[in-house]
């Protein structure tokens, strides 16, 4: 049955991100939709954020284009013009290597639903706000050093 | 400005389809959000069926991962198994290779908006209710005759 079901796709609020990086998405639930539904070419996440949560730290990929639309709930879009709201049906779109970090945050006091589609990145993510940069692989230090 | 101003997006209803398999996608008003975007990894269309539209003639791709959701109104998607209600928040992925003919029609009195996510295909479409086929890059009748 082509049709999701939501409920039986298992949901998480684990991140990669170091301490103290991480709290932020400590309020970011996501389901992976692509590994049930036998999507390879693109990857699509069902996320749910928390009043308080962000969907990530602000940044860009070098080489992930990004799309987002917002489902049920509030949120607003902060990227380097500012900060834009984002309501049910309204979309962003993120190309990569455009250097302009990005990040959507909750700050209403309901819950946020949205859909993140994109590609698995190989190349470097990049932090505009924080100590913080994914390089070959892994989180490190912008002068490369480890957590 | 990352944030998708669909105003400002051009709108159509064209189809390369053949007559008589053009007019059930006539009510099918689409704005390719890639392009103006700069997203290239994949493709998004808004899409708007009208009463009586549908999103397609059903079909399904050898080599090309699809994936919908419905931002408003109501629409049924029919596939092999049967019928299902597709309301605002529900998706459906149909990955490549499937042989499982599908598409969305708008069986309701008002508009059903949604997003349509894929890559351009470069293999072989199937159509299994009707005489056409989509093969080396346009549309033929099932034993290979042009329209």
């Amino acid at each position: 049955m082509p049709k999701i079901n939501l409920a039986a796709i298992q949901q998480t609020n684990r991140t990669g991100y170091p301490v103290p990086f991480a709290a932020a998405v400590y309020g970011r639930w996501v389901r992976k939709l692509g590994p049930d539904s036998g999507l390879a070419d693109f990857g699509v996440s069902h996320v749910v954020l928390k009043p308080g949560a962000a969907s990530s730290q602000r940044h860009w990929h070098e080489d992930e284009d990004e799309f987002v639309v917002v489902l049920s709930g509030q949120a607003v879009l902060v990227e380097d013009d500012g900060r834009v709201a984002m309501q049910p049906g309204d979309m962003a779109a993120f190309p990569k290597g455009e250097p302009n970090g990005h990040h959507l945050v909750n700050e209403s006091d309901g819950d946020c639903e949205l859909l993140a589609f994109g590609r698995v990145p190989t190349g470097d993510a990049h932090y505009p706000d924080i100590d913080l940069r994914w390089s070959r692989g892994g989180y490190q230090r912008k002068d490369g050093s480890a957590f």
